[in-house]
């Protein structure tokens, strides 16, 4: 009954995991921001605004490509995150910009990717691609000499990557790397998608891999963690206006994202709401991941890898992961088994580890908690 | 650089008029509700609701399939269309639902559709699908006998209609044809897309294909026409739950649509703001509607056919449409050639007329200056 390519997408266990996390669960698993840093007021206040400016027309078809009114606050908050120039396509979230993007470009093409990598980010990879090209992580991101032998003969057309706070390793690509895997991108002719959601709320700033070539990096962000994923605002930033029109002319399948939201949004962005938060996000995303890392190491949890900020660390619980993530649920824990997130059939003893959505003082408990199953 | 298949899809014809539609304009382009009886106080009352029950996790992500809040409503406010028992997906949009039946069921099949057509809705089937049938559409809908014919010979796994209030002709599919179609599929094995989002606000309410075969038809429909299009809430109903978790896991592609816009249009079916006002929608757009066909016939502008609702009317301007349209738009009038809305390389000479967002008392304007346009 079903696509070939449709059946390669399976549900998530992220989405698998988030089912069965209750109000009592202390939730290491979701990737959500804090509600405790969510706007609320603010976004309330937003709309109230955007009601009376706007009336009815706020309400009206958004159009493909998104409003004009939110690309130009895009484009000028882009630019205070250090994003060099390049016009705007508003998405549905990154996620959405990830899918259209692999559906403007590829059609059974191989494709690189860090292994591990996002999993969810990897499904528009997997439905419009072919070959998947998994590339090791070190602790400084995508090892892009390794990349460049498989990319010598397999020739991807693209490379999706999470260059900053990386999912799940929490590690970041060095300077050095970032500036390898675009001449690379220009030697050998492939695109770089650059997955760019944790910027806002990240203590470390490496230079964009954008800025190195806005010929062929194609950037993704979002005001998921700035903001909040619910208003699901994500967008594209290219200098190529070819590509930028392609994606808007497929953007008719959707038409796009809430035309409410996205002037909400451009309201926020346009008041300075949004980068005014920006310092205190990122000190209390920073203290989490530290509060986190220290529990780990007093309750003996080896970390994969040290992880540079945002959400996500992945650990190494030495046995059978899936297993583990079960017994932390039915002892309050949720965690998300990292076997989905490798594409080489590794990663079985894995888990991780978010701090995104889970109060500050309750993330020394889930640890200590999933330490005592990791004991059994 | 693009995809083959992204190539297939073009900036609509009713996008790029749209872009040039002012406030100034009569717009008898788009296809957006009236802005009138768009509830903006309810809709603005409703999230004050919303963020004062949830909180933050009006914000959170969305997940896949749609929150079970909305969906439970949705089941209620179906069954009072009419609609038979099903299980719901919610989705961006109905355009979006189009997009994900697509995506899940198509990969390269033939498939059905009316002539003319909704050229927007087609976009996925031309993505995702092969081979298209067009078949032709006379005063009582898709003519089904002239589909048995192609279908014995070109086995389509999917027939996309919409046979209430059609897009952009107007008709209703007749009682007798329903029932012959869904015969049809049963009898070669395709599928039926119901495409169905004028219910609510038409005045006649012949009984939906669904009810016919709920293995067989796959129901769409959306609270745009309702509600708001920019909300952005979109629904498939199936009793098919393995097509449901199918829809589920590729949403994952963009998370489904905006948590606080479905947690309001929860509220508002819920509150019973939406099936109160379908009364008083359905008066208001036959009114428009009959000031339309009216208006058309004092100023001896031929219908194609008699429209039986809905927003859409197609006229013959008995010369190329396509400078008609541009013409009146230089008059202060839009209109949609309609000739993209034909997969057979027919209809030059036709223009889509909508009684949507145009406020009642401009139809005849807008109608009179168009005369004049057909007259030069």
């Amino acid at each position: 009954m079903f696509s070939e390519k449709a059946l390669k997408i399976e549900l998530s266990p992220i989405e698998r995991i988030m089912e069965r996390v209750t109000s009592e669960t202390i939730n290491l698993a979701g990737g959500s921001p804090d509600p405790e840093v969510i706007p609320v007021q603010e976004i309330k206040h937003a709309f109230e605004e955007v009601v009376a400016e706007w009336g009815a027309s706020a309400f009206f078809y958004p159009g493909a490509g998104g409003l004009e009114e939110l690309r130009k606050q895009i484009r000028s908050y882009a630019s205070y995150l250090g994003v060099a120039g390049g016009d705007v396509a508003v998405t549905s979230g990154a996620q959405h910009a990830l899918t259209l993007l692999c559906a403007s470009l590829l059609s059974g093409e191989a494709f690189a990717h860090e292994n591990p990598t996002f999993v969810e980010g990897m499904n528009p990879f997997l439905f419009y691609g072919g070959l998947s090209l998994p590339i090791r992580v070190d602790q400084n991101g995508l090892v892009v000499e390794e990349l460049e032998a498989r990319v010598k003969s397999n020739k991807p057309k693209l490379v999706y990557t999470v260059p900053l706070c990386h999912n799940p390793t929490g590690v970041n690509m060095s300077e050095q790397r970032r500036k390898k895997l675009v001449e690379l991108a220009e030697k050998f002719d492939f695109f770089v998608v650059e997955d760019d959601p944790y910027r806002p709320i990240s203590e470390k700033q490496p230079t964009p891999l954008y800025n190195f070539s806005q010929e062929r990096v194609i950037y993704v962000g979002s005001l998921s963690k700035a903001l909040a994923p619910g208003l699901r605002i994500g967008f594209i930033i290219t200098k190529n206006q070819e590509l930028l029109q392609r994606v808007k002319a497929l953007e008719q399948m959707d038409f796009s994202t809430s035309t409410s939201n996205q002037l909400l949004a451009s309201r926020l962005l346009k008041k300075g709401v949004v980068t005014q938060r920006l310092q205190a996000l990122r000190e209390h995303y920073k203290q989490k991941m530290r509060i986190l890392v220290e529990s780990l190491k007093r309750h003996q949890i080896p970390l994969v890898f040290e992880p540079q900020g945002g959400f996500f660390a992945l650990i190494d619980a030495k046995k059978h992961a899936e297993q583990v993530a079960h017994e932390a649920l039915k002892k309050g824990v949720a965690v998300v088994p990292a076997k989905p997130f490798y594409f080489d059939g590794t990663g079985q003893t894995h888990l991780r580890i978010s701090v995104g959505p889970v109060p500050k003082q309750k993330i020394d408990e889930g640890v200590w908690i999933l330490s005592k199953v990791l004991k059994c």
